[in-house]
Order: C-alpha cells, then sequence, then structure tokens
C-alpha cells in the first residue's frame, strides 16, 4: 500500500442502504449491521443510517447532507446493470465527477459470464462506470465492482447489495486503506453464545457481573441479545491498547462463562453446528440421523460447515411412520403402541439412524411442528429427541418448544445438536 | 370524529428509529417494516428512513431534514423516562413548542405502578410532557404515550419503541387521524417471481414492456430484485379506484408473465416450496428425495410448508457413496466409472429414492458444495440434479452455480424444486 499522506482520521461515520425494496413492508437493511461492527473495530463512530428508495433526487438529497455531517459515508446497493441501479450516478453527480467505462472492468464481467455459458447483457456495461479518481474495488463474488473515493479530507464508499459481495470488500478495505484512515484507538468485542436457557435467566446470572464494568476504566459494555435457538452475550471495550483490551476482555468473558456453566457453547463466534463439529472431528466420530418433524434442518445445518463431510454418515427424513420402520428399524408395535411422538420411537430412531448409517452416534427426532396435528396431551411444539453412542449409551428428553412450524424446526434442531455437545464433553459417547 | 378541514392530503412519509442500540451491530428496526405496510395502505409513500442514536445534536438535524422533505415525520423510540431518552424534547425543541405536564398522563403512570405494587419513579413524570398542542395517543401496553402533532401543513408522530406498544397505537391512528389525513389514492401491488434466470436477462426480456407504462396514468412502477435462488418484479401502482387499480395490475402482471414464460413460477408471492407443494397437492403426488451436497435442505425447504405431510414421503441424505447404494439401490459400479457426481448416479439416486420410499416423485441430488472437493472436470458448484416419476419418465441435469457453499446448496435445492414443478406443469409425471 501507498504511503498515506497525513490527514485527520476518520472519526464519525454514516451508512445509506439504497433500494425500493427496502423501504416495503418485508426486507430491512441487515448490510448495517455488519458494517456497523466492522467500523467499531475501527473505533469510527456510526452516528446514523438511512435508506432510500431507487430515487435519483431523494439518493441526491440524502447523501449530500449525509456527506455534510460525516468523515465517513458508505452506500450500499443499487450498483447493478439496470436502470433503477442509481448510486453511482449520483454520488458522481453530487461529488462533481465525470465518468469514464474501465475496459478491464468490462473484460472482467464479460469473462464471468462466459464462465456460465451466456454471454454479457449489453446493460451489464453501466456497471463498468468509474467516477474520476475513484479507485475499483474487486468483486470477486459479483458483477458489480465496488468504489472507494477520497474526496477533501472525508472518504465515500460504494459497496454492492449482496452480504456475500459486501462482507468480503468490506474486510479487505477496513485492512488496508480504511484502517489506515482509522484514528488510534479501537473498538475490541468479544461474545458468549448460551443455548436452553431464557434471556431473563441469563440477564440474571450475569447482571452482578457485568454491573460492575459500567464505571471501570475504560468501561465495558455489556449487550444480551435474544437469537433463533440461542441468547448471544456481547461484550465491546474502547482502547488504544489492544494487548490490554485484549486480556480485559477476555478476563471478563471468562467471568460471565463461569456464571453461565456448560450452558455457553461458544466464546469465539461459532454456532452450535460448528462447535458439534469440531468436537466431533477432534474425537474421531461420525453421526447420522433420522429426522421426522426437522423433515431434514438438522442435517442441513450440520453440512452447512465446510469439511463436514469427514464426519457426517447421512440421514433420514422419515415423515411417515413405515419409513421410520422400513429405513431406521423402528418397531411399528412400538410406534402403535405409545404414538409416533414418544420417546421410545425418538429413542428407536436414534439407534436405528446410529446402526443402519454406520455411524458412532445416531440423533432421532420426532415432534409436533404444527400448525395442525396438535392434541390436548401432545400440543404443536412437542418434540421427544434422542442421542444414542456407542455401547448403548442413550440420552432422550422430551421438550415443549413455543413459537410456529419455523420455531418449532429451528428450536429442535438445536436442542439436539446440544444434547450431542453435551454428551461429547460429559464423555457418554 | 370531528369534520376534517380541508388541507392537502398526506402523501409522503418518512420513518425516523431513535435509539442507540440501533445503530450497534446486533440490532435492527423492525417497526419500520410495520409502518411502511400502514402507510402503503393509506397511499402515502415513505421516502426514506433513518436510525439515529441517543444524541440530541443529530436528532434535531435528522428530523429538521426529514420535516423539510415529507408531509408526515414518524419517530420511534426514545419516549421512556431516562435521561437518553431524547425524542419528545427534541422535536418540541425543533417545533419550537414549549411543554406542560399533563395531570392526566402522571395519574395513568401512576395507576400502572399501583397496579405491580410499586410506586411511580420520579424521573417516569418526563414522559407526562407534552408540547403545547399535540394530542396524546393512550399506550394500554407501556408508559409512554405517543404525540400526535399537526404542524402547519404536516404532521409529525411520536411512537413508542416496543412493538407491542407501536402497533396497535399505529393501527388506531390509521383508522382515525392519519386515515383521516390520507388522500383518497390508495397503493395496491402485485409481483411475479422467477426461477432458473439472471436479473439482467429478466431486465432484458420485460424492459420493454415495463417501459410503456413510466408514462401511463397513473404510471405502474416496476422493481426487480434478485433474492436467492429466484429474481422478483414487483409492481405498484396508485389509485383511488381499487377495482380499476386491481384490473390494470392484473393485466399488467399477465404481460410480464407472458414475456417470461414458465420461468415464472408465481405470480401471488408464493415461494417455490409453496408452489410445488400445492402442484403436488392437486395433482395427488407424493415426493421423495435422496440428497447428497444438498445435506437435507431441499426437503426441510419443502416440510417448511404447513401440510407438507400429505405430500411428503420422506427422503434419504446420503452423504458417503455407500449410503447412497445402500439406501437408494446407486450400483456401487456406476459411481466407480461415472463418479459421484454424475448424471447417471443422480438419476439412480431419484429412481431408487421414489421407489425405495414408495412416491411417485423421486429427486436425486449429487454435487460440489465447496469450498473443498473440486477438480478442474468438476469444480466447485457442478451439481447433478435428476427427477424420476412414474413409467420411467426422467429428467436430468448438470448445472454450474456460482457462489459460495450456502449458494450452491440454496440454488441446487431451487433448480431441484423447479425440475418438479415443470414435470408435472408439462404432464412429464
Amino acid at each position: 500500500m501507498d504511503r498515506v499522506t497525513a490527514v485527520d482520521p476518520l472519526r464519525t461515520a454514516e451508512i445509506i442502504a439504497v433500494g425500493s425494496e427496502l423501504l416495503g413492508a418485508t426486507r430491512l437493511d441487515t448490510n448495517s449491521l455488519f458494517l456497523s461492527g466492522r467500523l467499531a473495530s475501527l473505533g469510527i463512530e456510526l452516528r446514523a443510517k438511512s435508506v432510500v428508495g431507487d430515487d435519483r433526487g431523494m439518493l441526491a438529497v440524502v447523501f449530500s447532507q449525509a456527506l455534510a455531517r460525516a468523515d465517513l459515508v458508505l452506500l450500499t446497493g443499487g450498483l447493478g446493470p439496470t436502470d433503477d441501479d442509481v448510486t453511482r450516478e449520483v454520488v458522481a453527480g453530487v461529488l462533481g465527477l465525470p465518468f469514464t467505462e474501465d475496459p478491464a472492468i468490462v473484460a472482467t464481467i464479460e469473462r464471468r459470464f462466459a464462465r456460465r455459458r451466456m454471454r454479457m447483457p449489453e446493460n451489464n456495461r453501466r456497471q463498468a462506470q468509474v467516477p474520476r479518481g475513484a479507485l475499483v474495488l474487486d468483486n470477486p463474488n459479483g458483477t458489480a465492482p465496488g468504489l472507494y473515493i477520497a474526496h477533501d479530507a472525508k472518504v465515500v464508499v460504494l459497496l454492492p447489495g449482496p452480504p456475500r459481495e459486501l462482507q468480503p470488500m468490506m474486510a479487505r478495505l477496513c485492512e488496508s486503506l480504511l484502517g489506515a484512515r482509522a484514528g488510534g484507538e479501537r473498538s475490541y468485542t468479544t461474545s458468549a453464545f448460551v443455548t436452553g436457557r431464557s434471556e431473563s435467566h441469563v440477564e440474571e446470572a450475569i447482571q452482578p457481573i457485568y454491573s460492575r464494568w459500567y464505571d471501570a476504566t475504560p468501561p465495558i459494555q455489556t449487550t444480551i441479545l435474544a437469537a433463533p435457538g440461542q441468547i448471544e452475550i456481547h461484550l465491546t471495550l474502547r482502547s488504544a491498547d489492544p494487548g490490554a483490551a485484549r486480556a480485559r476482555l477476555d478476563e471478563a468473558r471468562d467471568a460471565i462463562a463461569a456464571a453461565l456453566g456448560d450452558a455457553v457453547f461458544s466464546t469465539d463466534g461459532r454456532f452450535l453446528e460448528e462447535v458439534v463439529g469440531d468436537l466431533l472431528k477432534a474425537r474421531g466420530l461420525t453421526m447420522a440421523a433420522a429426522e421426522s418433524c426437522t423433515g431434514g434442518l438438522l442435517l442441513s445445518r450440520v453440512t452447512d460447515v465446510p469439511g463436514s463431510s469427514a464426519y457426517v454418515r447421512g440421514g433420514v427424513v422419515a415423515y411417515s411412520n413405515d419409513l421410520k420402520t422400513a429405513f431406521v428399524d423402528v418397531p411399528a408395535d412400538v410406534i402403535a403402541q405409545q404414538g409416533a411422538v414418544s420417546e421410545p420411537v425418538a429413542s428407536a430412531m436414534a439407534s436405528g439412524a446410529r446402526t443402519r448409517l454406520g455411524a458412532d452416534i445416531g440423533v432421532g427426532i420426532t415432534g409436533i411442528a404444527g400448525p395442525d396435528g396438535g392434541t390436548p396431551e401432545k400440543p404443536v411444539g412437542t418434540v421427544a429427541i434422542a442421542v444414542a453412542g456407542p455401547g448403548g449409551a442413550e440420552q432422550v428428553r422430551t421438550f415443549s418448544f413455543p413459537g410456529g412450524r419455523a420455531q418449532v424446526k429451528y428450536q429442535s434442531a438445536q436442542a439436539a445438536l446440544d444434547m450431542v455437545r453435551r454428551g461429547i464433553l460429559n464423555g457418554d459417547w
């Protein structure tokens, strides 16, 4: 990277998300969460964020006002090839920068289409229009390149809307251009993820600990967040000394983790399927599953993890009773006597998955995801989960999950993964 | 309701969400989705939305600018009793309205606390401060009342942040004060969802059609949106005549659908798994799947639809080759000769799933989701998908999907569902 000339560091930022769909009743700008975290890690304060539609006049006004207030303006979306992708054009207009077509970008986009045996539509040329003086940010995951524009003492960054294109681009910017323009103080964060406890129970357990940090120098900020299937505790600290900041945060996180015990499954941001995958890999164990009400969600989540083929044998989605019998040997009379949603059936599914698929650990899930199928004795949300290991080791539990069909499915998969995790840690299998 | 004096109707709106927690990396302003839907139903166009922290100076600037641009400004949050609840004070300051304490509000808050056998903390008096001329909006679900302020030709509304307090308050406002101030015109929308085409190809196909609508009276607004696995076309129209609006939108949507042919899978907002489910149900067909690289995602999506147990037999997640042979009868020599990722293996998985699980339609998916496992001949993203129906009917295709592991999984499931859909519509099975 070139030597950076001495200019004031970037202290404040605003984000503008562009897209009429983000003003409707169904879609939120979620990119700003990621960007906010990255800005915080550079010690740049996010002062406001806005959403505007694909509307040249409105975007020009909102962008001008943000630029007047903040050192750094990040714009996301509206970089596509169509006529309603207005961000490039409006930003160049407000900054008074003329456009030129960059032949290297045209060639890159043409190659992307050629790889998929398609020709580049003519309107994709719009994505190769570059305002004078702008740095083009390579986009390996899509056709729209990003743009970095240093303008007087300020910086304007244009990022593509799709998260998988935006995130790596922003990550690289933070390590290079933006990192070099940030000041000396940075934000540091750590987290602890918990499952199987409610938000209020977590709050009650850790409030006496984190309340001591309010008036510490520097203070540690604690945020408790209820996410699907897990409670997240985020700790944040601002400091100019990376080593001291890391040490204090580690100590704080360990105090939180000690108070919550084995309900904490991750202190490094890994999700439960990754934690379980890493445990299986470390112990050289394989797993298989027989799923009924989760319909394949458990295995789909487990196989979202790269490299999971090393420890996942496979599974069976046995929606109908005869398949439970045919594929994982659940005795038909157990289903008839106990009902398909019962601990004996979950048990038989777990051990059948284990033996029939040749895995060390078998999981069985059977329940009522709703909205139909509930009874007074077994209402919607009733789910029996069993985990079977070598030598007859077994855990089986019945849960009552709140929420709709999607929530019941997700919580069931989460609870099954947590039973596998706890069993491995306890040495049960 | 009092007779409404003749003022211009409210045509445009902006939303400002107040709260430093909404600028962090974990929490989004979700209230704006609800408010956006309500505004649309009144025919009021949401032109922008913003988030600002609990910062008097910043809120004053952002609020002034929004008020200059829009007929209606909705502010959410920052109405609590503490010092960092700044919304009331800043709005009154910008509008130049003095405060008075409303004894009726104090009495209401005191009663709420008394019901919980608590005394009202002194700082809750802040919530009884009312700018002169404001209407107080009762909050049966919390201590913070809302405020409705008619200011010159404009309207400013302050709503509490918690959704269960905000939503009923906004619903009542739409039926009364805001409804009366909205014009006779309402917004109407429809959509068409497409899969298997790129955003630019869709744009190219329909641009000649929708460009004619720009200058029509009233104009139809077209938005093209790339969502995971599908391209969405949204059409919006403002009109004072519901019947005429519906008829014009239906005609416009049919023109779009005709141009795109059977790439359009839904013109009523249903997702592909719902469309396929409805087709299976209507024809009395059942389905089963043998999944490798999708790891259960296809069946998990299909079983996200309530009532899917009527047409889903189940499936097998066969990550390892021996399970493909043991559970869905893929001949071991075909795997050895053609490779696990090949059309013959996908075919055998589809017909094996069909026969072994006793379904009318079998799906087989085998591919390389990445990031590892790619070869020069079969790079990451190569996926073979087959669908088998009664009487030996079969479709098999090989795809090259872009993106990371999650994208390859999602697009594979989407392509498989689309092959099932097209086959049903063509009468193949």
